[in-house]
């Protein structure tokens, strides 16, 4: 017999939702949600769907718990390479397979069922609940969540508390939790010389020979030693180009990508001095665009962490790690709002691959360890002290 | 009133013989070879018209000059940035203007024009004369003169004396003669690391970090000091890829492609093991693709540079200066069967570039340093003692 979480997870998989699409996940979820008394509102932007649906109103005065996700895909690649159809959700084994499975469809569906769940016992709450899912998340992230905040922003909706449902479980469901995400920072660096022949170096100058020893001291730096919630702010070349493809030829440009993951003991505005002075020291003719895709966020222990740290505990025998390691998220474009985020799904062993799955008990565990999350909540709100 | 060399010149530069196509030109001149009693070899390999022309037998032992050249050239771009149309060769303030008029079929027809006027006033001799033609020298120089030079080593018939009708000059017409040339050494290396996302560079390995310091040191090495030939030997890198183009990803492998120009106190393999002494010293995991294009070569002063400064310092109110300095051509594959080898041709200041052009008296002053090369040996064997 199947749960009502497995059913809703493997209706949204058979959708082929490959970002930026959506494919009608929304409106399943929505109908779910307008059930219970949500409002549905579609935003669309561009190639993006989103939906913002909120159970309770603004002008309430009350604090407002958001579930955040997203229903689009990262592409199969070739279906060949698949044992079962990527879009054909298949039980097998106590794992349930399919394109989403683990981010991260199984998580939308474990916080529909587990709404559904905590309204029916709950009906009237000291708090409202909203949904913000967009289909824009494996994708350039310009027209989804970051868009949705800015109008939520405009019209002064601010949500209090927001649990992302990407796969944050390394092991076992919940036994890790991310309450922050480093920042992220690209700079495209061009190091000008002067184009000539190879037999006339002289007559040349060759960024790639002037630039070598600014590159070495760039990845050997030590930037920061993070802190109690972030590790040290790593850097990483991920693009170098110079050359005409001719042999004879000496570059006249050397074009160089790198990327910053970094902590709170950092800003964007420190690192970009940093990489300036070394380029510098090195008489460098450069030039830098820099792209600061998110900053770093975090979450500090409190209503929220601990909401969640209680309900793993209730429902898992391990108490869940913080950490604030990994790849960016939406949640840093919640964060700056104000809110308290934290990220909490299935275990992120099989996403972006071939046969990505989750364990089918896993998903009805993640439903619970969400419906008691709300419960802490609701505790917390009843027993405050007025 | 027209020169005869100047006539010949504008005939071949009018033949739009952009590499490797000879359009005829090897037999215009192989006709008027013809008539001085040579007796013509066309040599064609795959795409490659040769021309092999000489006149006496190897069996007669005497020594054999031999003029070396190409008669394809550079394309000329678009047309429409040449102030005259780059085919059709004309004769402007002095200056005869076409593509090829330096480089070099402006030597071309110094060259038969000389050995016209030498053999009438001296039918016998005491050294035969040969022309190697080809129409691969700007091109990739397989089915040019190194194939003609195998095919005459095969039969045992040797160069002892070689003009190579490059454009040598560099202000004034024999100014410069190149008694040399340098080695070319070219390296295609490979870093291997381990590719990964840039948010988890501990499961990766980034060969870019790994080889800037690598590359810092062989771009910075003092390989040698030349020596009364040669300058030092250079090294410089000329490409340099990584990278899928995405941001997020921690490349896999670096690709360099680098070139040595070096002297003759360094042999090919003494660079490839500094270079992988080098390498292996920063512990990298590399390949390296080695393709030696020339060793280097080098004419001492001897009886072909004694002729050629002699016969520049009788026409010309200089002496030239000898040099090994610039690119490649096509001697690097006449000395290493142990002919004498010297360049001797216009001035380079135009060639391969828009409006190609050469001062019209310098042919015929070129024409006349030939002959008195010619003559200058004529002497010198005549007297030799017996």
């Amino acid at each position: 017999m199947q749960s009502a979480t497995i059913d809703l997870a493997k209706a949204l998989i058979s959708r082929p939702s490959v970002t930026p699409a959506d494919e009608g996940c929304q409106q399943m979820i929505g109908e779910r949600l307008a059930a219970l008394g949500f409002r549905l509102e579609t935003m669309v932007f561009e190639d993006t769907t989103n939906l913002w649906a909120r159970r309770g109103e603004p002008k309430d005065g009350k604090p407002l718990f958001c579930f955040a996700g997203h229903t689009d895909v990262v592409p199969p690649g070739d279906p060949a390479d698949w044992d079962t159809p990527p879009f054909e959700p298949t039980l097998k084994d106590g794992y349930l397979f399919g394109r989403g499975a683990a981010d991260m469809k199984g998580s939308l569906a474990s916080m529909v069922v587990a709404v559904e769940t905590f309204i029916q016992a709950h009906p009237e709450l000291p708090f409202d609940i909203a949904f913000l899912i967009t289909s824009d998340e494996e994708g350039p992230f310009i027209n989804g969540t970051k868009r949705v905040i800015k109008t939520l922003e405009q019209r002064q909706e601010k949500i209090d508390w927001c649990i992302v449902g990407e796969p944050s479980s390394t092991e076992q469901l919940g036994d890790v939790v991310k309450n922050g995400r480093r920042g992220s920072l690209t700079g495209d660096l061009s190091v000008h010389g002067v184009q000539g022949h190879v037999a006339y170096p002289h007559l040349a100058s060759n960024p790639v020979h002037s630039a070598a020893a600014a590159l070495h001291q760039l990845a050997t730096e030590q930037w920061d030693h993070g802190n109690q919630y972030f590790p040290s702010t790593t850097f990483q070349i991920s693009n170098i180009h110079a050359g005409t493809g001719a042999g004879n030829v000496i570059p006249g440009r050397l074009d160089v990508q790198f990327n910053f993951r970094f902590s709170t003991e950092l800003t964007a505005e420190q690192l970009k001095q940093r990489v300036a002075s070394i380029l510098d020291e090195h008489s460098l003719d450069y030039h830098i665009n820099w792209t600061l895709n998110g900053p770093p966020f975090l979450t500090e222990p409190g209503t929220l962490v601990n909401a969640v740290t209680q309900a793993i505990s209730r429902c898992c025998p391990y108490t869940p790690q913080l950490s604030t390691a990994g790849g960016t998220s939406d949640g840093r474009f919640i964060a700056p709002t104000g809110a308290q985020v934290v990220e909490l799904g299935p275990v992120n062993a099989t996403i972006h691959k071939v046969n990505e799955c989750v364990k089918a008990s896993d998903l009805d565990l993640l439903t619970e360890v969400y419906v008691a999350c709300l419960q802490q909540l609701l505790e917390d709100e009843t027993n405050k002290p007025c």
